[in-house]
């Protein structure tokens, strides 16, 4: 495996104020003892810039080093997280065009064989995919696109399509972010010994986020997150290892279940998983079970798909590999679905029992997605953070489908997960 | 000031395994370090017995002893709540009918001049009164009614007015709870030196809590509740004090400003304030004003209204008559409101900007409101908790409204709250 150079440009990192971080840096005290904070949705993370008042710090939804292979967090671990709740600001810049890359100088965006600047690249391209085959399929509506930059590094692309003819909500956005974690939050984080003088501790965090609603009840959700970290250890701490991972997966979240739709979409991603590893289709199948339960219903918002995280105990190569063909996969296991689904008649009742299920979207990413809370509890930019709620959502009281209707059977396969494959 | 008598009878709690503590007991390794978690909305609180799988354990929605006079809890303190989030479940028991009281024992059920006895014979009355007003208004709608009791202690009365043709979704809950804390609990509540050896902690907890939420874009959403809590010192600790307080509130959540309305419902809090003591309204006014706070949108969820918590500082009959006041004014602070606005012609546009306040609505009961994102965690019955949940919301992206607009008014003075008398 050809190894990447890194190239960290030291700068001092300043505080906003005395309880917060930021610019370049990720507020580690309010982060640190927490495993993984961006895994799935997650637009915390694609964050962008606003002319509102609303301030925006999402990139603090990374987690740099403390890392954990049990996907679900639950209330009493999340605690740890929140150290220090307040952080602070570093406005976006609006920009008027996309850069060519978010990547700091000119050495390093050249530097095109970089893990960075290729996940870069496969991000930005798969959005670029995603956008065109949706926009293809929906036959009218088009993306609004933001594009953002961060004075103390990166930026990102955001875009939404809104109301569409297929649609109700399609966010497909993509941010690369870095800078410097402050050494008291890297010490923490470390929980190394207090002879240790670590000086500020680099991090580089890129990826792409998406959530698409449709319209017609019969078409499903989907969800997909690809993320790529990497850390280093501080400058007067030598030895220390650099540190890298990879984390993200697609999932499927229908309101009834059309069989050969779900094993469809379980296949394309089983035959993604399997180019590279056969261990990795019912591992990560069963990791996006248990990452997207809704705890107080005991069900899990959908039908899932893989979902993984930190992972860095293969070739850094092989997983780049994978995640870009996790990536590409969106839209071969998604798009057939909707061209299937998306003009079928349904009734008022069927329309109503979608919009029930969006409901639950709404619980889980409000209630348990790691960075939909924790970009809420930190002041990310709302709006990009909550993109991935549905356009609408219905709660009623106590409702309960009857036992063998489709509802139910919907409901089933959200209870007790099923091998679709 | 008469003192009533307190009849605690001791009895051994039980563990329902190695981290769960419940029947007649609070979990109180969840909730001790943690401030007033029953306030506001708090269906949490009305739980009750569900025939479904989900468990149950509501009354848990409730702190007894470390208060705090600070209304708005952070994330940073909040963890301090979740010390053991897995609390375990006491089924509760449907009942056919309605019992005369929920007090236990005839001595106690008896004592009709004890203040539980005289909140439970409160609340009661002022769901009934809420409720015949309610369908009365509604023209046509009735209340669904549910009636549970708990083996452990207590029980409680569920009502829900479902489509009707003015309200989408309107609950009006009771409950009365009681039961022994274990001494580890009370322990860790007081922070008391290791040579003390309290034993099991009796508590009573009683409420009434309610949301309505009209169809009509121009009928605002009401929130109310009150609430009564009681505590003992550990039976080998004597000389520690019995400790006894009040909470509650009622707001309005409009989506359009009609000032007489707002001044109409706040006019009438202050009267039932002011018949009391004149630092009530403007402090309870703020109270409610820094609760009801969506933090990560800068905007209270509404136009307020009166909130407090940990009241015990004042005369406990005097308190107990200000509690009655309050819930006394509900009606007439909201029904004349009501029918004001709910045949009112109203656009799509309106509906759906109704709409998108729903959804914070949604954003400010499933992130901040303790009562119900404590239920969650720790297993309270669903439908209960989340009854105050909207049947329909909405989230556009980066919606805002334009300057000036009657929806533009409505944001800001629920980011910028007035003084409306």
């Amino acid at each position: 495996m050809k190894k990447c150079e890194i190239h960290w440009r030291e700068r001092p990192y300043h505080k906003q104020s005395s309880e917060a971080f930021c610019v370049n840096q990720i507020p580690i005290g309010a982060i640190m003892p927490c495993a993984s904070i961006v895994s799935a949705p997650s637009y915390a993370f694609p964050f962008r810039s606003s002319s509102a008042a609303t301030s925006s710090i999402s990139p603090t939804a990374i987690s740099l080093t403390k890392r954990t292979s049990n996907p679900r967090i639950e209330a009493t671990s999340f605690r740890k997280c929140v150290v220090r709740a307040t952080v602070s600001i570093e406005k976006e810049t609006p920009e008027a065009e996309r850069p060519e890359t978010f990547l700091r100088g000119v050495d390093e965006a050249h530097s095109s064989s970089s893990v960075r600047a290729r996940f870069e690249k496969m991000i930005r391209e798969a959005q670029d995919t995603v956008c065109t085959a949706l926009e293809a399929a929906d036959g009218g509506a088009h993306f609004k696109e933001d594009v953002w930059s961060r004075p103390g590094g990166g930026g990102g692309i955001s875009r939404v399509l809104q109301d569409g003819a297929v649609w109700e909500k399609a966010g497909v956005n993509v941010s690369v972010v870095y800078g410097v974690m402050p050494p008291d939050a890297y010490r923490a984080a470390k929980g190394a010994p207090t002879d240790q003088k670590p000086g500020p501790v680099p991090f580089f965090a890129a990826g792409i986020s998406s959530v698409l609603h449709p319209k017609n009840p019969f078409a499903p959700t989907l969800h997909f997150n690809y993320r790529y970290f990497e850390t280093d250890a501080p400058k007067d701490a030598p030895g220390a290892p650099r540190q890298w991972w990879f984390g993200g997966g697609t999932d499927l979240t229908p309101a009834y279940i059309f069989e050969e739709d779900v094993k469809h979409f379980h296949s394309v991603q089983k035959r993604a998983c399997d180019k590279f590893e056969p261990t990795f289709y019912p591992r990560f199948k069963k990791w996006c079970d248990d990452y997207f339960y809704i705890k107080h219903r005991g069900e899990r918002r959908g039908l899932g798909g893989i979902f993984f995280d930190d992972l860095n105990d293969y070739d850094q190569e092989m997983l780049l590999s994978f995640a870009t063909e996790c990536a590409n996969s969106v839209i071969p296991a998604y798009i057939p679905i909707i061209e299937k689904r998306k003009d079928l008649p349904f009734t008022e009742q069927q329309k109503a029992w979608q919009q029930l299920r969006r409901g639950r979207y709404v619980e889980f990413n409000l209630v348990y997605d790691r960075g939909t809370t924790f970009g809420l509890k930190t002041g990310g930019r709302i709006e990009s953070i909550l993109v991935s709620l549905p356009l609408t959502a219905r709660w009623e009281y106590d409702h309960k489908p009857e036992e063998g209707s489709e509802e139910w059977k919907l409901l089933d396969a959200c209870i007790n997960p099923k091998e679709w494959i």
